[in-house]
């Protein structure tokens, strides 16, 4: 193993048990107190941050990313308010999650622990560094952290703000470490540090996360790749299926729970899909549907939807439509293309809506309501490190109790296996 | 993809949702049809299980070995008797595990759901398929079976029985589905399938394990490696502690839960490590013990523990034996040689065990019992998969339940995201 990850590792592991050990309220001091800290040390972050968005221009990175990379006053401070409401989180750790006495004697407790050392990686959001930071602590878990090259520069100064901050509570500097060092191969070999780190979360776009999958030794929690889809049923209330389509498609296209294609009934689809083409028209989005949109509704020249338009997560002005004979069908069309993250179905008719969420393969399935709304916070969780779109530990979004593990305390008063 | 795997696991996924279909009662008769037609076809499986051993023994294969893949009569009964017995459990499926309301009136239900898909890679032991289809199959999951070469023809007998039992009930064939290429490439090819399986469990022995987790790009839970200790704390009950690390070590000596660690305390040592001694002697256990260990009782004439000795998982008739000076410090032996599986302190110091219990990092924790306990039966779930030994998903004994993941059924009236 890399001497240089070897080290950290070992003291992520040391400092695994001291976290362990702190009481809700240290946590909730030593998060307040980070905040306090990244206010005020605003001006040496931005500092940092002006060298990597200089460099980032230099080699010409695209303006979208240099966006997200770009500190303000206002984002550090956005930072620091998610810290101070993780702190107002109830602490997921030390619940009992289950207890239950076997007829020997043994009375078995089923309690939620942390994880232990949890490893992100993360495009070049210098954001992302004290959010993850904040959900893996308030969860007693240790975070390693390897974050974008671009933003390198901005994660130092924000983790050298929050490991000092920790220490001044008398809390371990470790309880996050950076990976300072950008290279690939770096990455790929954190990915492999099993002895050291229990989970890895990746954060960002699909051609990271698949490289995370495909790398890994360390289980892997894939997250926010989103192909979603509204299926219009024959039955469906078309202003609200409007609604919902315009919303979930056009109220944020970047994200991964916006939907990417449409499934329309055929027997509203003469009806609908000019509505459908007017709405999304004036939002700018071009529709690319199959060929009996097409012959349905010559009027509006429609560009012919491909096998790869179907299987493609946009996050940008288009969206596939294909029209289907009944609900079956547009289930059998759903789980062909799903990422497994959102998926709707806008009826009124019960049985097809439960047809729909029963056999529709993903993590949130709605009926006669936005995509948008699978999201840590719209569903009460308070945070949200990620949305899982796998089915081990987590599906959905992730909040602070997808960040722990259990364990049996048993306990017994001599009891031996006969 | 590997054309062969590639076939495989499409008919997996059409599967899937055939399967979900099906109600408690379908899969519980199923279960018995599938018991009866092993019975019922006992001299078929015994008939193909001789050509598996008489090749075995052609190829010298150890004789322990022979001895797992070998079926009776009576092992054909017992397997057709696990049937029955998952049957009778509670069907998982379908479960709500929370329910709450939004203030935008979004009702979120969240309800258990299959896996989807499971592949199993398991050894040359026949009773594993059928164990592994039943409890894949109650919780509403298809499995692909990837088992031991030597064990091939076994194995498609038993499966074919199985398909056969299926199908007369009207049920799809492909709920399970054997890998007959038994070369290593096709297994490391079907660990890469991520568009088809959804999640890995290997059975057998670390090697096995190591080389899922090192290959598979699928999720993987780790199962059964067991380095497990006992610490005998100063205030241990002398008799209680000899009971229960004899039993631990030395009532079946092969098993993952079984101890191949002592930690005492120096304060109890030099009193119990020659009942110790005495007691695993009559078993022809042999102790391999630290320096003080050797200093305090030299007429034991104890080989030294090497390093080595404390990672070891023995599976058989050795124990190494580490002199603490507290708790603290027995902790601290146990996390670094631990493989998170069962660990356990014998003491009538209530803050000492509870000291023990939450900063050990093992599935099960124990105060005063011996470390057999941990198996799904000894839980009370009934039946078992395996033993999780990772922090994802599912820790410790693995039952239905941990053979299911969940989905958010959301529930609107129109609403969308301002």
């Amino acid at each position: 193993m890399n001497a240089y990850l070897e080290e950290i590792g070992k003291r992520a592991r040391k400092s695994q048990f001291e976290i362990l050990r702190l009481s809700t309220d240290d946590k909730n001091k030593a998060l307040v107190s980070v905040a306090d800290a990244l206010i005020a040390h605003t001006d040496e972050i931005l500092n940092e941050n002006e060298k990597d968005v200089k460099i980032s221009r230099d080699n010409l990175v695209k303006e979208s990313l240099i966006d997200r990379l770009t500190l303000t006053k206002g984002r550090i401070k956005d930072m620091a308010e998610g810290l101070i409401q993780i702190s107002k989180l109830p602490d997921p750790i030390n619940e009992e999650l289950d207890e239950f006495s076997r007829p020997n004697g043994l009375s078995i407790h089923k309690v939620r622990v942390p994880i232990g050392v949890i490893g992100i990686i993360y495009e070049s959001r210098p954001n992302v560094t004290a959010d993850a930071f904040g959900l893996c602590f308030k969860a007693s878990n240790v975070s390693i952290l390897r974050g974008g090259k671009d933003a390198i520069n901005s994660n130092k100064a924000i983790i050298e703000v929050i490991r000092n901050a920790l220490s001044e509570c008398g809390i371990s500097k470790d309880s996050v470490i950076l990976i300072e060092k950008t290279d690939r191969e770096i990455a790929t070999e954190f990915m492999k540090m099993n002895k050291y780190v229990d989970l890895l979360i990746p954060r960002g776009g699909a051609g990271l996360i698949r490289s995370v999958v495909e790398n890994a030794t360390i289980p892997v929690i894939e997250t926010g790749t989103g192909n979603c889809h509204v299926f219009v049923d024959e039955s469906a209330d078309v202003n609200m299926a409007l609604d919902i389509i315009v919303n979930a498609k056009t109220q944020r296209m970047g994200v991964c729970n916006a939907i990417e294609s449409l499934i329309v009934h055929k027997n509203i689809a003469e009806k609908i899909v000019p509505l459908i083409y007017d709405k999304l028209s004036e939002k700018s989005v071009e529709i690319r549907a199959c060929e009996k949109t097409i012959s349905i509704c010559p009027d509006l020249s429609l560009e012919k939807a491909t096998e790869e338009d179907y299987a493609t997560e946009y996050l940008g002005p288009l969206i596939s439509l294909k029209i289907v004979g009944d609900v079956t069908e547009a289930i059998e069309h759903v789980n062909k293309y799903t990422t497994h993250h959102s998926e709707c179905i806008v009826t009124e008719n019960k049985e097809n809506a439960e047809k729909f969420m029963n056999e529709v393969d993903a993590a949130c399935v709605y009926v006669n309501a936005s995509t948008r709304f699978t999201d840590g916070f719209e569903f009460g969780f308070g945070a949200e490190i990620g949305i899982s779109t796998q089915k081990l530990h987590a599906r959905g979004p992730m909040g602070l109790k997808e960040l722990t593990s259990y364990k049996y305390k048993v306990y017994g008063n001599g009891q031996i296996r006969g």
